[in-house]
């Protein structure tokens, strides 16, 4: 079936006039462009109509660069060299087999390339370099997402698992050849029955005192390990994760590497698995299962940081509370959800590269005169489903850097008390989901913005987002995660209230519940709408201003936060099951609230790296572009903020068509917004991106222009019927 | 990278004084579940919080499979049994050569099962039956999308056409070999510069009177074809749409025969092309890009029902008007939206069957009790995320049925005025967009909701929404269509408006903007709202009245539309770029309002149905279900109705609670209401679906139970903690 529309619709054809079939007249022998596209669409030329508002340029393009790439940028630059290798690029239409192989072998060209041990010990050959190492790591996302997920299974979980989990003699033992991957490795965690809850994994550890040995067992099909990448051909040894079990006890799940294949690649005694096969996307891995039958290893095979055995079976652990020394095992792993939420807001760039280069180049219907074809960019829902999306990306992306910068100080200890640990771990479960949510959307959105063009595998839209799906899920559900930003909002919540005391509690709430709130900061200021009452130039004045967005984004993250408490107050002393039922009843309600914190977490670092750029004209492109995020993100919750009388209704009715002018002023901008990337051809290789559109179309213009010129051209038949009305 | 949470989030376990870590319990040796889940879930074990709210059952789910099967429910259940036929199921992994020849081979079957040919002349061996054809086509996107619309591309575009626009010469020449599958075709409409826009297509076909021929031609780059189907390997002739010109006119586009290959698959002397290669999905179709250069075909190759060209050159229509004469033409391609929206809910459903059945047997988490984890489908989010889609999934399905109703009642001539060509457009250009979308965005969310699973291509909801998605910009781009709904909107407005007068629709807009419509109807009882302030019950026994939905639902669309037409008034006298840029400001606004409609036209549709329904069980969940559509999609525009006065704050605010607890009454009712659809093992061919998933939990804890019973179970070490707290 061919990718057309068949249509009738006819964008820009004025209206209410146009009431049958005729008056949506045929354009057929009046439709040449006039060529003037220009390639990189840096000067659209501005239909008669005058869409286009003012010049574009003049932005400071090396600073924005400089703070979409972050604290890492030279370390960035220097991966997206190492990237423009055609050796490490996605070909698309292997077969699984093939595919598998090939990033096999190109993850041995990272490590030639010295692109990998970043993170590792000095000692071992590594830099010891936590940020820089998950900056380099992002950018492979532009070459084949399988190929930067293997190297996250290889170096960020297998290795890392090592590093974080294990002790000095497991970093003699084994680092050196996971980092040379002449050892490559599985990170088992997950099993069939238990993914997002890993507290409850059901393989076992158990201490043999006889032999000094763990055995290590799964004791049913649910407890097989799943969905692990390197399972299935490639991995030689694991990282399993099972409950420790000595001396009759269970000490909750701890790390054991566990030797998997021999020199010829068959399973070492014991050990089980099957190949996970086809998957929606990211096929360049060879992700399977493994099962395990009573299989020993030495007890020194524990990764022991923070929990041993000791020959006689004792288990001792730096970390009294097995709840405690649980969360901090697993929050080593947080290193993952840091890189997807960057990696996101790479794809999500490099999408919207494609698709508005594209859409300053690809013209369709002629509204606004006989002879020009308008440019797509110039629709205005055209600005609105990619400019929007470019001002969330920019969001994504200065948050994101601003986690790493989080991770960085804790994990090379600059920064690293329980608290600043806590941070991080809310921080990553922020961002990550909106980050990755966001790139699936923001995939689509351009796929769909080029038409037929973005459905085919040359522009990469459709597996970019089918390799990318994954992210939402992985390294923690999304969904998953924004209730443990939902739980920590709840703790702070209370802990604010001097000490935790249930009166204290009650108060806050009754006092939250009675509006006081809109009293505060800018939200006083909502009590005036009466006087910019059919002004839209006050209400946008009213919303454009940084303290009014501050104070309805704050404010609604407390508020909603507060109302949960306020239903949860009443059950505190109750049953279990009446808790986790009334709970459940608030679930929906919580996990917006996470959002919402995420959402507001992602404008505060947008709002500091805009009043970090010096150059006004610069500075407020980027105010508009941070102005039409917090907006559409007010926009998207109008409801509730006019429920909850925090914006009156007056200005509501303003909003959209205030939206709707910062994406206009936004238009002329919008490709230096997306070049400001710094994505280079070898990073993009889309066709739609080369300027291809734009060359087709000084063709077909010259060629309607020679026809003209030669008096050739045939007469359009309702030329002649308006001339000769009613033959 | 395994799938895997590494996640410390636990839902259900109550907060606020869950401060830290330690208040997230390790419940690693206390999570056996009971065994207790049942296959299909019907009678979904309540965990102890009992967060199952009734018995299910009871439901009379013969008669809702009637209403989602429509009035073609035999013609439906007779391609289901056709397309249990293992030989028609996609294999996935297969390689595009090995994809596209099976597909090949499969449309031979249908051909062979006797199952394409409804839509033809009885004459020619069809049945003159166009709503059972489609039927029919819906069931195969259960087989393999790309089956589904390869037999779209050769009996749906390409023979259609010939139907549709050509007269009985061509019919007895061609239809008998294209209903065959000797001649396999294409359909040639879009080309690169050209998909939305057909009137501008660039190719032409030339009158040469001294040959009594046409020259075909494709003048430059941007006017190839593109994107067809059937063009890449396997057409022999196509269908192509070219500008007619005739003595220096030209009339516009019209349809040509043209051959394409020889016997030996060899283009013919002038014809070229490219193979497409690899998309986004529906790889098992050969797109491919034709161009032709001065190809010569005889004059009687012209597609002639609506316009022809006599042996002396002279061009006659039986349609006077050349914008008509388009819009007639390219209406005979509508049965191309009506397949595609029946398809989408379709897709939906089966997505629905999957998730649904595992979201009621997988277990995670136990916030509940020590020894019970929770049932998926049992926490709030998960009923949000899949029972609301599924209402939306009851609103496409009975919404798209009656689109097809319409469309055989326009096409078997039983009510075809213009008016009903008209009304019959609008509607398909309404639902597909919303069904389509719909099914993108609910094949996604299953595949999350089933986690690491969902993404395995054994459950299949990654490749379906990979070959879906393109059903979002073919057959009409769904924001294009969506804008000639708009246009419709508008123009029915004016009509409404006594002749046209921008007089009355100027005092008609006024009436509007000063809110006189709050005073009609259902939202006449909006005053009310200070009566019920606080009493949630009141407010929500307003909002499930079925006169509230349908006042708040119609309102909206009008207000909107009415606001548009009062913007475009001060310019409809002025320059068509003035009008243009005009009405391009307020493009959002209409194409928003075109939503609305179509929301509106599902509610309709699915009052309808559910008015239809006896027993007063299903009647009611139904009418439950029916409710939880309506308001979520008043929910997703809160916003308007409040700043519009139509809904007051105190009724917003009982809305999202009233919506929960929709979900939460229609929980036990879930499983019935996706398998009312009667898809069988052999269409559904997911792994999540198969109760696999409810074995294993119940091996798993009989093995817990055995170790129990053996006193063998290790001890948690939380719980000797408990005992000798602080050793």
């Amino acid at each position: 079936m061919s990718t057309t529309s068949a249509s009738s619709a006819r964008p820009g054809t004025p209206v209410p006039d146009a009431t049958g079939p005729d008056a949506a007249v045929d354009h057929a022998a009046a439709t040449a462009p006039d060529g003037t596209a220009s390639p990189a669409g840096r000067t659209p030329a501005a239909p008669s109509s005058a869409a286009t508002p003012a010049e574009p340029g003049g932005l400071d393009t090396d600073r924005l660069q400089e703070l979409l790439l972050g604290r890492w940028a030279a370390v960035r630059r220097e991966a997206r060299e190492n990237v423009k290798d055609p050796a490490l690029h996605r070909i698309e239409g292997l077969s699984l087999a093939e595919h598998r192989d090939r990033v096999l072998g190109q993850l041995q060209l990272l490590v030639d390339l010295g692109a990998v041990q970043r993170a590792y010990p000095a000692a071992l050959g590594g830099a010891d370099d936590h940020g820089g190492n998950i900056a380099a790591f992002v950018e492979l996302v532009t070459a084949d997402p399988s190929l930067q997920i293997k190297s996250g299974v290889q170096w960020g979980l297998f290795g890392a698992a090592i590093l974080h989990l294990g002790t000095r003699r497991h970093h003699e033992a084994w680092l050196p050849q996971a980092m040379s991957l002449e050892l490559p490795g599985v990170f088992a965690m997950t099993e069939i029955g238990h993914g997002s809850d890993v507290a409850s994994l059901g393989t076992t550890a158990t201490y043999v005192p006889e032999t000094d040995e763990f055995e290590i067992h799964t004791p049913f099909k649910a407890a097989w390990k799943d969905y692990l990448g390197n399972a299935a051909l490639h991995g030689r040894a694991a990282v399993v994760f099972a409950q420790l079990i000595t001396r009759g006890v269970n000490h909750g799940v701890h790390a054991f590497f566990v030797p998997l294949r021999d020199a010829t690649g068959a399973f070492l005694p014991g050990v089980g698995g099957e190949d996970d096969g086809l998957k929606g996307g990211l096929n360049g891995i060879d992700n399977g299962r493994l099962h395990f039958d009573h299989v020993r290893v030495p007890r020194t095979h524990l990764l022991d940081r923070y929990g041993s055995v000791d020959a006689e079976g004792a288990y001792s652990s730096p970390i009294d509370s097995p709840g405690r020394r649980f969360f901090t095992m697993i929050g080593t792993l947080v290193q993952g959800r840091v890189s997807l939420a960057l990696s996101g807001a790479a794809a999500s760039a490099l999408a919207l590269k494609g698709a508005i280069t594209y859409g300053n180049e690809r013209r369709q219907f002629n509204a606004s005169s006989e002879t020009h074809e308008e440019v797509l960019l110039d629709y205005q829902l055209h600005q609105r489903r990619l400019i929007d999306r470019l001002a969330r990306t920019y969001a994504d992306a200065l948050a994101a850097n601003e986690l790493l910068e989080k991770f960085d100080a804790v994990f090379s200890g600059e920064a690293d008390t329980d608290d600043d640990r806590q941070e991080l771990e809310t921080l990553a479960a922020a961002i990550k989901p909106l980050a990755t949510w966001n790139a699936l959307d923001t995939l689509q959105e351009c796929r769909e913005a080029c038409g037929g063009a973005g459905f085919m595998a040359r522009n990469r839209f459709t597996s970019l987002r089918a390799d990318l799906d994954v992210f939402v899920t992985f390294e923690g559900d999304n969904n998953v995660l924004l209730q443990l930003v939902g739980k920590r909002l709840l703790a702070d919540y209370s802990r604010e209230l001097s000490g935790f005391s249930v009166g204290a509690l009650s108060r806050f709430v009754v006092a939250h519940a009675t509006n006081a709130v809109v009293h505060r900061s800018g939200l006083r200021r909502v009590a005036q709408s009466v006087h910019d009452a059919g002004s839209e130039r006050k209400s946008a004045n009213w919303f454009k201003e940084t303290d009014v967005q501050r104070a309805l984004l704050e404010d609604r993250v407390r508020t909603k936060t507060g109302a949960v408490a306020q239903a949860l107050l009443p059950v505190a002393r109750r049953s279990r099951a009446e808790q986790a039922a009334t709970f459940n009843r608030h679930q929906t309600e919580l996990i917006d609230a996470a959002r919402n914190h995420a959402e507001l977490l992602e404008w505060e670092a947008f709002t500091r790296a805009l009043e970090s750029v010096e150059d006004p004209h610069t500075r407020q492109v980027l105010t508009w572009l941070r102005d039409l995020f917090a907006l559409r993100v007010i926009e998207d919750d109008l409801g509730w903020f006019l429920e909850n009388g925090r914006i009156s209704p007056q200005r509501a009715r303003t909003l959209r068509q205030y939206i709707n002018r910062l994406a206009y002023r936004l238009r002329p901008h919008a490709q230096d917004l997306v070049d400001a990337w710094g994505y280079e051809p070898e990073h993009v290789r889309m066709d739609v991106a080369t300027g291809e559109e734009a060359r087709r179309q000084t063709e077909a213009a010259e060629y309607h222009r020679r026809q003209r010129a030669s008096g050739d051209a045939p007469v359009p038949e309702r030329s002649l019927r308006t001339a000769s009305p009613r033959r």
